[in-house]
């Protein structure tokens, strides 16, 4: 076998296709395929407003990354003759309080600098765009280009692009040995030329690799609500919302379907998947405070997933020590975002033994 | 056929219980039997802390109800082999503000005169008694006769009980007809000498029935969440708590298992089953403002429930103008802790023609 990777997210999925069409024999252990932190997600594609200071050398891998989903998103539908899920919808961002609003305006000079054009509107511009928008708000900010997917739709239709590109699955976990070329699964050991760890916090797990690399993956826990809206009777948003209400940041958005996303909590170090009764009250308390409408809207779901995040928020994607094995995890809070660009990266990679740029800021090895 | 129950809730399990065991065939007709508003419930057994001002008629029938629980879920723990899920744990009230406090000891005088005895506490007493509660308390008011029983539990072992005392069950829906002893179902027609309607909120659409008695019933519908707490992380009440807090009722009703049932909202005539964001937020905002370790715990479970309530709270039990046709239903919210003397009244009334007291007070002919 040419290829095995442990974790089918959607990094590894990603992966998996790109080198199945590349002419790889490909095989994706996984218990569970797409139901990991990819599952949990919102599905933003949000370079603009997923910056935060001190992200100089993430963002141009976030924009990079944006770039290629459309084009990436309609070639999934179209070999799977399923729905992408994603929408180019645009998103707006707006302050509660006045002190959310000094905060959202102190960033500006730096997404300027980045090459980012936001918007700022009063907070009557900001309800004309969004009309589900309650009064309570102090700013808004306009980000166009800051699109969406329905990240379980999409991981339905790559899964399916996989299978069709004649990618194999192990419904097993899997851990990476001492010997080259050997994967442990529960019920078989697999032999391969390539090895890729795309197993995202499960990765710290994987006591054969590199201890610093590990250690510098952290989880930080999200929870994350669905809901439910009726069109015929409450208002519901056209735009993906993000807010930042007393200091807390809540992001809204909603699917054609009706589905409405609220999210996220943000839990350093919670090793744990379980939703808690506080998520769930501090994610409707803020959506509510910026959209009066959530209250009306059913509450079908409370999810919590486990971003594998590191210290520098890069990616930890490419080489390790071994010649044999090699890493697509580490994509924190940005993981549906870069899942494309990291496949078709890891793609190159693995033909051509040179990882493209930007990705080739992600070396695992700035961790030895 | 003897008889057949339309509705496979407490109040129709019962009574197939104890009519089956008196020697009648029986049949109850149920899409899904226990699963509808039996099952959104918290399972109180609590005459003095569900009394509410304007009940001096009912609360006597909940006081007698609550006499014949205990032997009634040995009974049920016995012949099924399950756990009844009794717990005999008592309740405490709590005031979260001062106009909460009032409003509380505004009730003691009818109460006392009801033959309760209500036992005002200090903030320090019932935290003494209830540690899980928070320091943010008006008032405590103790009522150690009033218990609770996981409902959920119960109503496996009852309809076990039912199996083994040899009652049928058709999973289907079905209505009355005019013909007398004729029931159609989905699939087939049953007859039988005697049919009880016990089909909750549902029996309004019997268009068989009495208008009158029909037009009686309305749905109050109630929102519930059940939490799970780890007690080795977490403080969990011991006893079941009750809240007045910002002048909104709550409820913290805590399981052996770990299991905490949050409830409930009070929604007048919502004829829909769906949990509401709204819903979630309320009961997530008043548990914790008098608990705060509910933020701790995992948020499991969102559900609702359909009351048939009427206009005078007393359910409707017994006689219809058709010597063929019996109700068994309009139980409000007290159907779980109302479930054991109706199923007991009704086979007494099967038998020999006369509803006993104090259910006599439930006749359904007061509405014509």
């Amino acid at each position: 076998m040419d290829l095995v990777i442990i974790g089918g997210g959607i990094a590894g999925l990603t992966t998996a296709r790109e080198a199945a069409r590349s002419g790889m024999s490909v095989t994706v252990v996984d218990p569970t395929p797409t139901h990991g932190a990819s599952y949990a997600a919102a599905g933003m594609i949000a370079p603009l407003t997923e910056y935060h200071i001190g992200d100089e050398r993430l963002t141009p891998l976030l924009v990079a990354a944006a770039h290629v989903w459309p084009a990436y998103a309609a070639r999934i539908a179209d070999e799977s003759g399923l729905p992408s899920g994603y929408v180019d919808h645009g998103t707006v961002v707006v302050g509660h309080d006045v002190d959310d609003k000094a905060e959202l305006l102190r960033h500006l000079p730096a997404q300027r600098a980045l090459g980012f054009t936001p918007e700022v509107l009063t907070t009557r511009e900001v309800r004309e765009r969004e009309p589900a928008l309650g009064p309570n708000l102090s700013v808004g900010i306009a980000a166009p280009a800051d699109h969406a997917v329905h990240n379980r739709e999409f991981l339905a239709a790559l899964l399916r692009a996989c299978e069709l590109a004649g990618v194999e699955f192990v419904y097993e976990t899997a851990q990476v040995t001492a010997i080259p070329h050997l994967v442990q699964c529960e019920s078989q050991q697999l032999r391969a030329e390539h090895i890729v760890v795309a197993a995202g916090i499960d990765t710290v797990r994987q006591a054969a690799l590199e201890a610093p690399i590990r250690a510098a993956i952290r989880p930080v826990k999200g929870q994350i609500l669905r809901l439910q809206a009726d069109r015929r009777t409450s208002a519901m948003p056209e735009l993906t919302v993000r807010a930042l209400v007393r200091g807390k940041s809540v992001y809204i958005v909603p699917r054609p379907s009706g589905e409405v996303v609220i999210g996220a909590t943000v839990e350093e170090r919670q090793f744990d998947l379980g939703a808690t009764a506080a998520g769930v009250f501090e994610l409707l308390r803020d959506a509510r405070a910026i959209m009066p409408s959530v209250d009306e809207w059913a509450f079908t779901e409370s999810w919590a997933g486990m971003r594998p995040t590191t210290h520098d928020h890069l990616p930890i994607v490419g080489a390790s020590t071994r010649s044999d094995v090699h890493y697509a995890t580490g994509h924190g809070r940005n993981g549906i975002l870069l899942g494309p660009l990291t496949g078709l990266s890891m793609a190159e990679y693995l033909r051509s033994g040179v990882m493209p740029s930007p990705m080739s800021n992600a070396s695992p090895l700035r961790f030895l």
